[in-house]
């Protein structure tokens, strides 16, 4: 029985679903990832936050880079290199093997959400992870020079390109996977946590597919929303300077608005304290506590306070 | 202008056209793989003799395998087992950025001739490799339990059904590749080498492309053919095997008849001299030398004496 539902980006997102996988009993936590950065490339499907989210619960992900495998090699990249190949976005030997695999299990007919589970049973997780869509959807940034597919604009061009604005191509076409789904079927989830992530990238995409905001919106589950700006900055990613460039303060404060309507309690960082009230005046909950995950316990810890602060949240 | 095209399949067809291309001007010597070994895995297109000429004449060949590059590494493979993928075809993670490669280049229009020759570019290799065909043909090989795709028969089933013949779907609709046509069209080649492949899965499917066979026989260059069979068993492969079960003797006679019509001159190993004039009585010139290439040396040397000799038969 799925008790929390977790909305997960990449990196930041899946330091707090693994701890939320470690403070409660894991089988009960869904983590729904954002697919909108999803894309083809050298015939290959490659899914970034369901893998960054797979390998980081699956005790995979490379310490060093910060996305991948660890114990990685790149004898496949450097070969590329010299045939010619488009080389920009670099996919480490054993990484590889996960999108060569994906590639060939959907064009035999599996839906991305089988595809996902299996490979997360393989690497030995015990929670679910599931796409937020076993249909297509695929997040394009405007940008002043036209519009880019979204791994053009973060790898190819390293999120130079000032941002005008987000689309999430197919998503008002795209159902929430048949899990995302299922976990408001029947008894409503105890809770549902927005992760520290992207809010334009990572979360909006999850947000654009058909029925995810009316299903979040009919639950009773409190929806709890953890800041991924810390004073004034993104503790990783584009999150501060997209906000620049859309005109709006890069404030945690910010962010809390970005989600009115849609969540009951925000959690904001000690360093961040001092707008607490402001954000309690939007009519929220709000947590103030270390929301910086540096080491394992950083990510257990606050995945309890959050835990703790979302049945406060449900029950005023 | 090419003086010399050489019919090649995998390994030993390989060390004579290495052979060939160092005792002749390199940029003279189109060598023609075939593709009947071909085929879509994982989602890539592989192409076994193709790559097993191009690592040779390139320096790049794993010299312990008899397959593959040189300095390999093997991540990609190790974890596709562990994700359940399928683990019967071995690649290697250098080897695997070519499939890669290639798949998406042919995915974007390019022609098989196009994507070999300039992968052949990038290797350093002066002479020209090309598919027998850019039209897809695929060996079937007729066993007791029915037909099997080439290499079902020959990786996963390891050689072990018996056969009882061979097909190549797709040769009767197929064209020779340009430059193997271009190679015929004005002046003739001073010569066109059988190299020492298995005669059925090799050469026969360069010879069942539509047009090949009548583009020799047209040709006034001497077709020269290297016995694969030395002392009744093969340098490496199932040539012996599959003749036995086809009812024939697994000798270097049974080969030249086998060529007989097609070729002016048949290259025989020292051991089978006693055949020579059983060869001569098929109405063949007949050179008797070593034809076991161990070294490089034995490689170039081999090659000159196969120039040397296919000069004598055409001044015949």
């Amino acid at each position: 029985m799925i008790e929390c539902v977790a909305l997960s980006g990449g990196v930041g997102g899946a330091k707090l679903a693994l701890g939320l996988s470690k403070a409660m009993d894991p089988a009960s936590l869904l983590i729904v990832a954002n697919t909108g950065d999803d894309f083809d490339h050298l015939g290959l499907r490659i899914c970034p936050d369901i893998d960054t989210v797979s390998y980081t619960l699956g005790d995979l992900a490379n310490p060093e880079l910060g996305w991948g495998r660890r114990d990685e090699s790149w004898s496949f990249m450097e070969t590329l290199k010299t045939l010619g190949g488009e080389a920009w976005f670099n996919l480490g030997d054993r990484d590889l093997a996960l999108h060569v695999e994906r590639t060939r299990r959907l064009q035999a007919g599996n839906t991305l959400s089988v595809v996902t589970t299996d490979m997360a049973a393989r690497f030995g997780i015990a929670s679910t992870i599931v796409p937020m869509s076993d249909d297509d959807v695929r997040t394009i940034v405007d940008t002043p020079g036209g519009p880019l597919a979204f791994q053009h604009y973060f790898v190819r061009e390293r999120c130079e390109p000032k941002v005008t604005g987000f689309r999430f191509a197919g998503a008002s076409d795209a159902r929430p996977s048949p899990a995302f789904r299922g976990a408001f079927e029947g008894r409503d989830p105890a809770m549902v946590i927005i992760c520290p992530s992207n809010p334009f990238i990572s979360i909006d995409p999850i947000l654009a597919v058909s029925g995810v905001r009316r299903m979040l919106e009919a639950s009773r589950a409190p929806v709890i929303a953890i800041s991924p700006i810390v004073g004034g900055k993104a503790i990783k990613g584009p999150t501060a300077k997209m906000m620049d460039e859309l005109g709006m303060p890069a404030t945690a404060l910010e962010v809390a608005k970005h989600y009115t309507g849609l969540i009951d309690g925000f959690v904001l960082d000690e360093a961040d304290r001092e707008v607490a009230g402001a954000v309690r005046d939007l009519g929220l909950g709000v947590l103030v506590t270390n929301t910086v995950m540096k080491s394992l316990d950083d990510r257990v810890s606050l995945a309890r306070e959050v835990i703790a602060f979302s049945q406060q949240v449900s029950e005023k």
